[in-house]
């Protein structure tokens, strides 16, 4: 028998919406009930995902909608972009699809951010449910609303804040995802613990084994105790002027490795860990927490797996590429510090100590 | 000495915006002075435009902001889609604009919906303010938040609720504008007495005269009380799923005549002028109101210059087109009738009364 399925509720911009975690849970036609009937479903997946869940969401949404239409997009970072999002209006234009719709998200981070944009777009806002099938998207993307495809000259560019009706985080599903992207999700929960919960930080710690077994509780609890950290710091910030930064914890080195290395040659997750692990070099060295305490965040990252040496891309392009993320705001780079265990804030930091931890990161 | 500004406030979703309306406002520092400062200022206009007024308005903002950048559009609504709007996107981006930047929109209602869009969308959002070239612009677009770009299946299908920090609605602009867009203006304004003020109805009866010669008082208090009624429908609902689609009256015969002729052969306002006058009627033939109000439409329509004769679609072509656009949920088309002088709600209407009143109208 398996375990039941947990329940959090997350209350953002007014709205409020559950999040259903555990296995089976796709499949559940009572995951489905609150959500309104008798208007159109648009199951929006990719090409990877489609053979995989696609008929068992349909199955599971049966009866509820006058028609269910399914859009297969091709897979991967690279098609995050106008293009493919317009995959998503010509079918709904071309089924007539009116305000009274449903978009339903199925697959990962890429698949939900085009998803979202797509339904606060249509027609100026349809609803939408997220059914995550990666780790990382069911710890990351399925709270905060944040919707985005990439322009050329950067990711997320152009984007919404759209909160979903629902979210699906089955625990089943994650048994097929690679091996190598399952541990890129475990980095935004490794994050989860170092800025905002030492106790779960410690509880990882305890759980490297279980969580990379897979074992479905372990992994539930997880992507619970991940899912209502992120709900708490978005909660206390929701247009992310403050303290909803501190979820940016590891990116601007991340985003510098994925910008300079090119997309998709690591995997988001897997840059956030080297970057978490870099600026958590940078806050120590900063005199902000112990260097213990960073050796453990590093030394976490890579015991799940993940890389710890940096992509060597020259320090001052390094550099160069920090500033140009998004959250370099009139040029001056500040960054997330953990200043304690479980704790993080956005500080301005030495440029001289952010070369220091390149160079000494550089593989 | 031209007559003090009108200024009125627009409370819309919790947020609460001036529209300033006057001869001269565009050109007067003191307009600008409740924006926030130090970012940047990037101004959206159209080749047409540009020459006219970017200028002045840069002028205006001298002081205000780090940088001031100009974009230029290509004229039309046949532009109104993704590829122009990626115009703004990349410039933004060039400039490196980050979230602490504000938006203006130089222009009539194409450059209004798509910097509007372009600012809702742009790093999730950032300000924008407006500053209508165009009368249809300046009692239309300027409430109510909505922006949008066109789809090929569709107008306005992909777009966002995104209200502005202020509109800058100077009369004096108008001076330059083709007497063909000036009139097609004039049909939002007699849309709105007809709908929701049977004074202003009868104002407009009796000042036709004074509007046609741009009479600078005369203008702005058709201005002021257009934006008046527009904010008090949209703020009893204001994601349109009600009293909103009032201000629809027109629309569904004028939408079928402008998709029916292609976008551009008549312009909006001419066609939601025709529309009108066939949805008036309409509303006689239905016993809603009496002939005689259907033909005092008809005939302000006419006074003004606008057409009231359909262009030959077939009947059978034209209910198709109805029945296309947006307002026609599941199929069944429902349209804005006047039930009283000065006053309109959403109903079904028998097919037969359509029908007679397409064969009645075309020319």
């Amino acid at each position: 028998m398996s375990a039941p399925a947990h329940r959090i509720t997350i209350d953002l911009e007014g709205r409020s919406y559950p999040i259903l975690i555990g296995a089976g849970v796709l499949d559940d036609p009572t995951t489905y009930a609150a959500l309104p009937r008798g208007g159109m479903a648009v199951i929006v997946t990719n090409e990877t995902v489609a053979p995989l869940f696609a008929q068992r969401l349909v199955n599971a949404l049966q009866g509820m909608y006058r028609s269910i239409e399914l859009v297969t997009l091709p897979d991967g970072e690279s098609f995050k972009d106008w293009t493919t999002l317009n995959l998503i209006f010509d079918s709904m234009l071309a089924a007539a699809c009116d305000r009274n719709t449903t978009l339903f998200a199925l697959g990962g981070g890429v698949v939900g951010d085009m998803t979202g944009f797509a339904a606060a777009c249509y027609m100026r806002g349809v609803a939408y449910v997220q059914v995550p099938t990666t780790l990382l998207a069911q710890v990351d993307s399925s709270v905060g609303g944040k919707t985005a495809i990439n322009h050329p000259r950067g990711k997320n560019m152009v984007g919404a804040f759209h909160q979903p009706q629902l979210v699906v985080s089955d625990t089943g599903v994650l048994a097929t995802l690679p091996q190598r992207e399952f541990v890129a999700g475990l980095a935004e929960v490794i994050k989860y613990g170092s800025i905002a919960d030492n106790d779960f930080f410690v509880w990882c710690e305890g759980h490297v084994g279980d969580l990379l077994a897979r074992e479905p509780q372990a992994i539930a609890h997880a992507i619970r105790r991940s899912c209502e950290i992120k709900a708490e710091v978005v909660g206390e910030d929701e247009r992310e002027s403050g303290r909803r930064a501190i979820l940016n914890f590891g990116h601007t080195f991340g985003h510098a490795i994925e910008t300079g290395l090119g997309y998709g040659e690591w995997l988001h997750g897997e840059a956030v860990g080297c970057g978490m692990a870099m600026a958590a070099d940078l806050s120590a060295h900063a005199g902000l927490i112990p260097s213990a305490y960073a050796e453990r965040v590093g030394a976490l990252v890579a015991r799940v797996g993940l890389p710890v040496r940096a992509p060597d891309l020259g320090i001052d392009r390094f550099v160069d590429l920090m500033k140009l993320d998004k959250k370099a705001d009139a040029g001056a780079i500040r960054f997330i510090v953990l200043d304690a265990p479980g704790h993080a804030s956005l500080r301005s930091v030495a440029d001289s100590l952010v070369e220091r931890v390149i160079a000494e990161r550089v593989r």
